[in-house]
């Protein structure tokens, strides 16, 4: 009934070159070069010195004749001050390139200093409006774990712990113009962190794979290639971290699985990412954490007659359930093999674990169902709030 | 034993803008302007008339103030002739652009043209080394058979017949600038080459599926998606040429299924391709014919306890058939339900129905089996006159 009619129209590009695999860094210096002779080093909390990335990247710079300055300590949901801070950097120093070194969270706050130094009022107006990005400087990302896919798609999202805002915007200026994708340099990550990093990528499948579009088939059998490469290398990963094979999977699935490639086609308002966003700016938990948490919960909650056929093609195709069972048995088992995936790499599976309480439900409620009319299954405000107390 | 460890490394990039679906084609003049006042129109037998396509796209080019002149006339297998002729015009005219209205033999043509335009010698040098081409003019396309992927890849593959020689070339100026796929301009193509179209985008999957590339699982199953995809559809467009939702499916997946998105991280020296190239040079065939007929054929070739995972890899997840089974059962279960696939769409099945003989194997063979020592399974020279007699 309220199904889109149609592979949707749709615009395809992918301009971000993507050098993907082993020792693929040595193309960094030259590449940079190419746009300008000094940078802005954007990085965390300083995992990359642990590791010595950040000595190879200064070498390289050093080797190339390009000057560094640094922005470290981007937050894992990055803040607009640190977009401020950066931005300044950049204006006073004349710098004309943008180097993120990490993950998501680093190549976010990136994205938007880019534009910000080309931009003369504050920052935070780009987050709310991004229609007012004109120019940006252009970006270079090391990508240090696999998770958001923003070192290849044109998505940013930052937050104000002023306002507890947490907000994506869009860009075309955003893609980054080389993206190095080296699976070893995700050795490192942390159990805890690969095992959001793959909740994230699954969360972006999802969004699009629960589409209301109809006959986007390609796109929904893409979107199953990554889920299954998820859930085959997830419990890899987190288990042996320097398991090539299983690093390299997850990172090239990563960067398909929004935007550019999987995004084409079935467009609809994602679901379990702006509520997600809420738990995030309330309470600066890991996006990929509450992700999780919350997938399964929404799933339950969304599953009946109009939705059925979907959750079946997802426990059959992906699950490998068998499809002479029952329909709502094969529903139901695809949502509990789901939850039990999140489980078996250790995520959270409520959001008391991770600290939340119903102090802030009904505001996160409010600010999280804007625009669900739209999702896969339409979703209001009181929809939310349910869903949200089903987590506890 | 001679699997390759790991996922390949490799470089990605796809900076074709694709507009995609219904009355893209609006898009198409401001396109074109941002990159010259001229054009040169390059189609083949005329089918475009009769559509009333070429029409639609002469009124865009007046209404930007774009001045034409034309190619037409490509043929099916493009003959260096052509390319000349192309080259020739542009050189004449001071043409700024060219523009590829058709399938894969006019985008291909339309490639070498621009490169030929560029270039002081003769355009076959080109074919031979493509590392001669430095420069090409702007390439746009209009698709109007959903094929060979040309649209949007940096490979062309154009004919001799004073040599008998067809080769493939590749060069990242073969990357259209802009390329319209609108499903409905599909709609016309008559049944033998729609059935055609969807044995070649097959046959691109299985390239890079039989790879002897170990753990690039993502790429496998996305490559799983695109044969799912052409087994779905193909049939329906076969049957009901004006459905869109198969079409649109299909020549998405031609797009995908070929060098820049399923073709990284997995690269092996393809198989079918280098052969059947033989084969339309000699007898100037249709393409997707003979790789439909040369596939099923070659699959029972290289059966065998080393590449049986493979099958049934195939098998299982490809065609469904149940894991349950004994492995050569499924393998032997996959291969039968290829040719039976494509005999259900009326492809030839034999090389005597598209009037090949016995009269120039050995020579096709020796031609053909040229570098497929590196190929997924090897072969030489004898493998291949082998598989051609076991065709006929």
């Amino acid at each position: 009934m309220w199904k889109g009619e149609f592979m949707n129209n749709f615009y395809f590009q992918l301009p971000t070159k993507v050098y993907f695999g082993k020792g693929q860094i040595v193309h960094l210096g030259e590449e940079i070069k190419k746009y300008s002779d000094n940078v802005l080093l954007v990085y965390g909390g300083g995992s990359i010195k642990r590791t010595g990335l950040y000595d190879t990247i200064k070498d390289l710079c050093v080797q190339n004749d390009i000057k560094v300055y640094e922005l470290p300590g981007v937050e894992p949901n990055p803040r607009i001050g640190t977009v401020r801070k950066g931005a300044a950097l950049c204006k006073e120093h004349g710098i004309g390139a943008v180097l993120a070194v990490g993950g998501g969270s680093v190549i976010d706050c990136a994205k938007v200093v880019a534009a910000a130094t080309k931009y003369d009022g504050d920052a935070w107006d780009l987050v709310l409006d991004s229609s007012l990005i004109k120019e940006a400087l252009p970006i270079f990302t090391v990508l240090t774990i696999a998770a958001t896919g923003s070192e290849m798609d044109r998505g940013a999202v930052i937050s104000n712990p002023e306002t507890n805002d947490k907000l994506a915007m869009f860009s075309s200026l955003f893609y980054p113009k080389v993206s190095i994708l080296d699976p070893e340099y995700t050795y490192s990550v942390p159990k805890g962190q690969t095992a959001a990093g793959v909740a994230d990528i699954m969360s972006h499948a999802f969004e699009k794979y629960f589409t209301r579009v109809k006959g986007a088939y390609l796109q929904d059998r893409i979107g199953e290639a990554i889920l299954q490469t998820c859930i085959h290398y997830g419990p890899i990963a987190y288990h042996e971290p320097e398991n090539y094979e299983a690093r390299a999977n997850l990172m090239w699935a990563a960067s398909q699985a929004i935007d550019g490639v999987t995004w084409r086609g079935n467009e609809v308002q994602s679901t379990a990412h702006p509520i997600e966003h809420q738990l995030s700016a309330y309470y600066d938990i890991t996006h990929g954490v509450g992700l999780a948490i919350l997938t399964p919960v929404w799933m339950e909650y969304i599953l009946n007659d109009e939705t059925l056929y979907k959750f079946v093609e997802y426990g059959v195709n992906v699950w490998r359930i068998c499809p002479d069972k029952d329909d709502y048995e094969i529903a139901k088992e695809a949502i509990a093999k789901t939850k039990e995936f999140f489980k078996s790499i250790d995520i959270p599976s409520t959001l008391r674990e991770v600290g939340i309480g119903e102090e802030h439900l009904e505001i996160m409620a409010k600010k999280g169902s804007h625009n669900l009319q739209n999702a896969f299954y339409p979703l209001d405000e009181q929809d939310v709030l349910q869903i949200l107390k089903n987590a506890l």
